[in-house]
């Protein structure tokens, strides 16, 4: 479990160290800015509550934490606005995060972050009341029928641990193309397990008519191994493979490594809500962002050129404290060095993309 | 407001590196356990709510935060299982101090306090769900008519600042038989406003019928400059009146320095109760606890024997950072063997006590 309280804590949206993996984030974030704007706007018209209830889910602590919250009361206030609404409702907001998540600094950004809210938006903006929520998602957090909107982007994308089952999985450290179908069907499994206990939990938090909207990485294909999911982490495992070879790393010890994640496609997705009953699915979508956030973005400096440097300082925000807790920090930037040459080359030969699945969906009655 | 809140935070329930203090604050919490215990009997039978949202503000983080919580959930338990009840109703426990509490110490702990609770309540407990707000009691921290029960110990007798106009106050540096009537008045003053302000958000906040269990430190008798309240601080200015004699403080720099608490008397309270009319007082008590926790204890170690040690390492706990922030680090450890000094003298000649002012209301309808 330590090992997974790791993995989300800088999966997860932001990371004061990583600056790049924040830019990936963001514009992620802002590419699926419409859906999130859609589902608020069709909650808030649809019931104009005194009190909305907005859960992040997954919110890590950094500088995005705060960014989607901040759009999602920016979005009401304005509807309000039009409306000819004196002043917006109340605002309750739950940020969460496993209990290692740095709450603490996220506690002292809030009162700068509020006063900043209010200047922007003025008298129209309702009372706003931050908590932080501590607790795995794939258990209940919240009381009965206490949230009107949940959110969660790129988190949920986390098994709760790494499957059952994959010893056979060997050189590979994900599902892979040579993975034996055993240890696909494992992981396949795992993620059903989890995401439909996701949304159990959050069906009986959630009101009638109360919103979600998840952004997960995912893929397009039906092909659990295609490499839209995988190739990122089958060319990590290529560096391990390496040092390996060169006796740096026991190959016992990169047999017994696996990511505890899973990269669904929008079928996957839409099975388990299906499954599971509580939820109407208004809309399921895939966009791409490339494994190079700076791809077109004016270089901040001459470094971020190299689109294997970032892409590799991303993927090690990710990956660095599950590896180190597995192999010991005395190799990691000797793999991430690897990992690195490797991502450069491949960007250099071929189209490389992370995919997004997003899905918004309602609580039924 | 950067002294106001490492006060509060140091002064609320609890900080582990001042086990005495701690004591101390468990042994006030004890003997005031009858009084929560009739107040959430009473809020449960009265209406058989499916759930209950607790708050307890100026939790702090140490080894007291979770104890009142532990205790209400379990009388409520309780009363279920004698009713017959399956399970206990849902239990939503906000956790209220600064900005600057160390919330993260508290989260890393709710496993395992979450695991002891099942463990001793077994199946009849129903979820609970652990929330941490940060922020100032003396504003709006919840959402409208979202508790049903408020609980404060030993942080509301901390004033929002410091009184205004209280530049006579000298060598004093609180209340004392020497200050000008105008710093008493300016002390009540400041006293009034926070109250009246923390009454007037938790009538916002709390339901009709909800109640609300306050412990203050305070005094008994009408006179605000009575040694009950303000004695151990007077001691504290002596000690630091000789340092100044001595030339290690300047003179300009005492004077200037004054602590932010008032120490009600019964009356005073319910004064402010009654003007702000929301609560109906169903009971306003006084207790005593020696300065010497420890005095009725079997001693841990021989150091314990000594209440001047204990009495000061108690109160440096509350005031060293204060201390620390206006006079700086320097002169600490001398103040605090002079303080410790002065303190066991007066043990050895006086009675010397804490008084404690509770008060329990219900949110009238």
């Amino acid at each position: 479990m330590e090992v997974i309280e790791m993995l989300h804590m800088n999966g997860g949206i932001g990371d004061t160290s990583y600056a790049n993996n924040s830019l990936l984030q963001q514009k992620v974030i802002s590419m699926t800015k419409p859906i999130r704007e859609q589902a608020i706007t069709d909650l808030y018209c649809s019931s104009l509550p005194k009190k909305i209830c907005i859960a992040d889910l997954g919110c890590s602590s950094g500088p995005n934490t705060l960014f989607v919250v901040s759009e999602l009361i920016n979005t009401v206030s304005t509807i309000c606005k039009k409306l000819g609404h004196d002043q917006s409702p109340e605002f309750q907001v739950y940020l969460n995060d496993l209990p290692g998540n740095d709450f603490n600094t996220i506690f002292r950004s809030l009162p700068r972050f509020h006063a900043n809210l209010r200047n922007e938006m003025g008298s129209a903006l309702g009372p706003c009341f931050f908590t932080g929520t501590p607790g795995s998602f794939y258990d209940r957090l919240f009381a009965t029928e206490s949230l009107h909107f949940v959110h969660s982007s790129y988190s949920l994308h986390f098994l709760s641990k790494v499957p059952d089952g994959i010893e056979s999985n060997k050189r590979n450290i994900y599902m892979a193309s040579t993975s034996p179908p055993s240890v696909v069907k494992a992981y396949y499994d795992q993620f059903q397990t989890d995401f439909s206990m996701f949304l159990k939990c959050r069906s009986e938090e959630l009101v009638t008519g109360g919103r979600m909207v998840l952004t997960l990485l995912g893929r397009r294909s039906d092909d659990p191994t295609s490499k839209e999911g995988c190739y990122i982490w089958e060319l990590l495992a290529t560096a391990l493979s390496d040092i390996v070879s060169e006796g740096l790393i026991e190959e016992e010890k990169l047999n017994s490594f696996n990511i505890p994640k899973y990269t669904p496609c929008p079928t996957e997705v839409k099975t388990e809500v299906q499954k599971e009953g509580s939820f109407a699915i208004d809309r399921l979508e895939v966009s791409e962002v490339n494994w190079n956030a700076y791809d077109d973005q004016v270089y901040p400096s001459d470094e971020f050129k190299d689109g294997g440097y970032n892409v590799a300082k991303c993927m090690r925000a990710v990956a660095e404290p599950i590896l180190v807790s597995h192999f010991g920090k005395t190799i990691i930037d000797e793999v991430f060095r690897r990992y690195r040459e490797i991502i450069a080359d491949r960007m250099s030969k071929e189209r490389t993309e992370f995919i997004n699945v997003t899905v918004s969906m309602t609580r039924k009655g």
